[in-house]
Parts: structure tokens; sequence; C-alpha cells
């Protein structure tokens, strides 16, 4: 990975191809290469219906005067990034290309509410879930409520998740809820979902980010400061969440986060910073405990104990996640890769993570019906 | 290429998923495995919106019974198919997997002819032509007007091609439009954007069509018929027509042309018959010249004479071509390929072309500003 960038997050005025040449041309300019280096694009989005343009790549690549360059769109619900990511890392490493764009964006907030909620209801198992009225803050609620139930943890538990990430996305000038929150905030906020509130909900935000990927050797030709893919992997779970086992772990996670350790040939105790899919609070706990950080039933008493701040155990989360920095679906899972870019090349300001040498990134689709892990080494 | 399978096309009454499920069985029965052989799902797909399911790949996958298997979809506008086709492809040939679902449905018509081509004018590039009432019938309009003008072609012309898709559709009992039609009635026909009438264009159809792809030593195991893929290519055009210097050709389909027949290592005399993009009866007429089967501006003429019928010089869409075996968007670069499939393992009934062994399939996203080609070879 030899340049990363991304657009703000939060409401967005320009349209969805102006957000993606936003960030695509800050990744550009970070890799030290021209948009004519570029030999495929790969871009994940999902609604692009919404400002009426899909069939995206030929677009993007016209204007950044490159129209001969080929190009697709990749989507996977709220996971679509790192999917994505993981298309354009396989053909790399295939030796189809040697440099890339992969880029993520979604526009959707102009939507309003409503029309982003019934969207994104599309994203479940529509005919099990949205079309029933299982909405997603429905079925995380559920998920919460049987974790709480299993492991004894408390609203106040799923609350310290919303308040560390707050914390961290203060400190990322990108991030689209930059706002100190308390426990008590969290606690007193509209419920959403019994046991959810509001604030332990991500926001819908527009925004996009973009990784320049390339080979090992166009990397090191560069003289650049690059960050190395050793792991990735991909999961599946039953597509409704009533049609799984347990519903307080995801097995998609589980899956991908054991191939991308595998190939990474490393363990969760090695890992010194993650990015992961906190959609809802009790996502990230549930989450931290399927990548292997914590022990199953654990992951609550640890946040409380701040084992996941900036300053602890395992950070999670530095860029605010979800929850602060913001969740434009089709962006979200580069936007991770970003911030491993950013930590791993100085760039991260005051939220860096000391002495980090590996960083995974989980992101994943809908109820995590689809999910994909990577795992990041700093090169010195 | 070990199975091939197909919906009907056409307007269907089942769910987007339902229809994905009959065509994913169907290949599955066709190459002789079981859902739990498969490894990865690749689906293509534009307007999973219109039937209100995106996601799609954990959906089938747990309707198939392996809600385990990771899977994507790939979006390219009308040339989804091909290009999922060629990542799911390049994931084979670089070893991540044995054997993958490729799988493109769409369902579109219950939005009725107003609301999808609104959907389908967000393929183009919006900002330059379909925000600015240039649609697709217009734009291919123009592409006719100035090949007719350069070449010396006539309305007549355009209408063989029709008249030709519809000889072979009616052969083909997947078919969205299956009736014999003349010059004349594609002449008398109702005037959509002139020079193109209505039976110059191509219809709106629900649909799925799916193949299993594999690697050689799986094939080889399954002692059973199979499909080799031995060239495939994609390309990229300027996005909105009037960026291109000479809009009667298509570079996505020269670039994409140039790379299969090279990795094939053949010429386009060698191929015996092709499957290509006629959205409109002049995309036809461009596809040919730029596929290589004929010299610039003489398609036309060619066409006239009988060359690109089933028994002609090089045959060309044997299945009746978008023009009447239909236009499931998302579908259509794999029903080429189930095409192929089915001509090579004797299973095109009447519309068989005999003694075949290299086919070529064709097929590009709007007005073609993507575009892929995938080469096969009969196996014995």
């Amino acid at each position: 990975m030899l340049g990363a960038g991304s657009t703000k997050y939060g409401k967005l005025n320009e349209s969805i191809i102006e957000i993606a040449l936003n960030a695509s041309k800050d990744a550009i300019d970070s890799a030290g290469i021209t948009p004519k280096d570029i030999q495929a694009g790969y871009i994940s989005n999902v609604f692009g219906v919404a400002d009426r343009q899909v069939h995206m790549a030929p677009v993007i690549m016209s204007n950044l005067g490159i129209p001969h360059v080929p190009g697709l769109t990749i989507e996977s619900a709220c996971g679509s990034g790192s999917v994505m990511f993981r298309e354009a890392y396989a053909n790399i490493a295939a030796g189809f290309y040697d440099c890339v764009l992969a880029l993520g964006v979604e526009k959707i907030t102009h939507t309003g509410t409503t029309q982003s909620t019934t969207l994104f209801s599309y994203c479940s198992d529509f005919f099990y879930e949205g079309g029933n009225g299982a909405s997603f803050p429905g079925l995380f609620a559920s998920m919460a409520r049987v974790y709480m139930t299993a492991y004894k943890a408390s609203e106040e538990d799923l609350a310290h998740v919303a308040v560390k990430n707050h914390e961290n996305g203060i400190l990322n000038p990108k991030a689209h809820v930059r706002r100190k929150i308390t426990v008590d905030d969290v606690l007193k906020s509209p419920v959403v979902a019994s046991p959810l509130k509001l604030y332990d909900c991500c926001p819908f935000s527009d925004g996009a980010s973009a990784v320049i990927l390339c080979n090992e050797e166009y990397a090191k030709k560069s003289a650049r400061p690059y960050v190395e893919v050793i792991g990735s992997g991909r999961g599946a779970s039953p597509a409704a969440v009533q049609a799984r086992e347990d519903i307080t772990t995801i097995p998609s996670t589980v899956a991908a986060a054991k191939q991308a350790y595998k190939m990474a040939n490393i363990a969760p105790k090695d890992i010194d910073f993650a990015e992961v899919h906190d959609c809802f609070t009790i996502a990230e706990i549930i989450d931290i405990e399927d990548l292997g950080f914590f022990p199953k039933g654990t992951a609550a008493y640890s946040i409380r104990e701040g084992a996941t701040r900036r300053n602890g155990e395992i950070p999670i989360n530095p860029s605010g996640g979800l929850k602060s920095k913001g969740h434009p679906i089709g962006a979200t899972g580069i936007g991770q890769v970003v911030e491993v870019f950013e930590q791993f090349t100085g760039k991260a300001g005051d939220r860096e993570i000391r002495n980090a040498e590996y960083a995974l990134t989980h992101n994943f689709g809908a109820t995590g019906a689809s999910a994909a892990v990577h795992i990041f080494r700093r090169m010195e």
C-alpha cells in the first residue's frame, strides 16, 4: 500500500463522483504517482442509485484522465470496502496488475433518514428480516440482549464503547461526529431499539476513501514509505440472524480472521491495534472476541478497564470507528485501511499508536453475513 | 467451465432470489456437483434495489445450504456478467479457489418501462448524458447515424441484424422474444430514436444465468464434459460518448479483444462463433468490426450477405442475442457463456453450430464504457 486518501466523512454536498474523485486524488498524491500509473480501478459502493450514478468506474477513470483504464464496482453491503480491497489485493498478488486504485464511496444522507433506512434494509435477508420489520438496530438489539444475558454485561458496558470511540474521533479531523460524550450521555440518549440507544448507533455518512495498492517490487522502486498487506481472509454467515446457532458471535468474522492470521502467520496477541466494525456498540464487543483479542464473554469487562483505549493493551478503532468517524457504507472498509496507512506512515497526528508494527482491519456486511479481515505490517 | 444453467429470460414473476436460485441449481446439476463443492460465489447484478435485495451472496448461499461460503456482487452496468466472470476466472487462475459459482441475475420488468429507463440511465455518465436527456436509444442512434453516413449503411442493414437474431432466438427455448420478424417488420416498427426503431432495440428482461467454474485439475477429475477458458480481456472507454474521438468504434471492445486474443494465442479468423453485445442492432455491427471479424465499415454488407447467420462464415449470436434472447442486464454476460457451454456440450439443440472449436463472448456496459471479452475452447 503506497498511498491513501480520504474525504471528510459526514453530510457532504458534492456529488458522489466529486466525493470519489477527491479521495482518489488524495490517494494518488499520497503515493507520489500520477493517474497514468494506475492499471485498474476497484470501487466499492452500495447505493449509487441514490445519487443517480452506477457503473462508476468509467466515470471516475474518465475524470482522472485515464479513460482506458478498466474498473468495476464490488458490493457486499457495509462490508463492501474490505471485500473489494481483497479482490484488488488478489489481482495484484496473482500478477494481473502492478498498481491499482482501490476506492470506496457512498453518498446517502441527502435521501433523508427514512429513505436511507429503507435502502439499508435491502442489505438484510429481506425475505426474513427487512421485509418483516426487522431493522438493523432491532437485529443488533437482539444480539445485545442475548449477549448481555449470557455474559452479564450491562448497558453501561455498551456505552463505554461509544465513549471511547468518540474520544478517538475527536482527534480525527476527517471524523463525522467529533464530540466528547459520557457514559451518562449514552444512557440518556433516545432509545432506538432497546437496549440500543441513539449513541449506541453509528451515523449515516457520506464519504470516500481510497488507497493505492501495488506489488512489492513497485513499492520498493518508489523509495517511499509503504505498508505491507500480510494477511487477508473472507468469511460468510447465514444471511438471516434467526438462522444462526449463537448470536453472540459472528461466524464470518471468525472464519475471515482465522484465514488472515494463518496467512500472516501471526496470532491475535501480535496485533498492535485494530479497526473493527462498530456499526453498533454491541458489534465492537462481539468483534473483538471473534477476532481473538479477548476470550468469549470478557470483552465488556476489559473495555470497562480501558484495554481498548489508545493507551490500552489493544487499541480498538483509533480512528473513531464507524461510531464517531462515520459509516459511508461503501467506503467504510477502505477507510479502515486508510487509518492503518496513516498510523504507519506518521500521519495519524495525536491519535498515533506508538511503536505499532502489526494492525488489523475488520469490516462486515449487514449483521455480519459477509466479512473480511486484513492484516498489515509497518515497513521501516 | 464444468456446468451451466439459466432461467428463461423475459418477464418473470418469482423474486430476484428465486430466479437466482433456479439458475444456480441448474448450473450445479449440470456440473454434477453439489452445493458443498462450491468455495465462493461471484454474483453480477445491477439493480438489486428494484426487488429490494442487495448483499445477495449471503442470501443465495444460505438458500443453497452453504451459508459459510463467501460471495460478493460485481457491477459494471450491462457488462456486469462478463466483468464478474473475469474476476471469478482470475481468482481460480490465481489459485485462490478450485471451484466457484459465477451467477448473474436481474429482475427489473416489474418496475415498469419508465422506472426501468430511469434506473438504466444511471449507468450512463449521468452528469453529461442521462441527466441531460441523453438516453441509451438516443446515444446508440447517434452512433448509428455516424456509422451509416461514414460507411454508407442503411436502415435495412440494421434491420438484418434483428431479423437474424430473432431467427436464432426462435430455436432457443429460454429466449424472451421468440417471434420471426422480417426486414419490413423492423422498418415499420415505431421509431424510438431515429434511425433506431422498436425492433432495433433489445427488450428489458428478467432472468438469471450461472456457470460452475473450476481449475483444470478439478475439471479433469470430474470426468465430465467441460469447456476451457483460453483467453480473457477487459477494456474501458471514455464514459461519455461525446468524449470519444470516433463513435463508430468502441475502444473498450478493441482493448478487451486484443488482450483476449493475445492470451488465447489465436486470431479472429479462428473463432467459430461469437455471442456479442447487441443491445441495439447498430451495436452488433460495430462489435463484429471491433472484434476483428470484418474490416471497418464492411460488417453491414457482410450481414446482408448472410455471413453472420448460423450457417454463415462467422455465426453471431446463435442464442438470439440480447435482441431476441433478452437482456437481464446483470445476467447477460453470463448468459453468453452459458450459450457457449451448451453449444460445446451438445445441448444447443437445433441452433448448434456444427464442428465449432473456438467461441468468443463479448459484453459491454452502457455505451461500451466498460467491456470484457472471453475466448473458449471445446474439449473432446
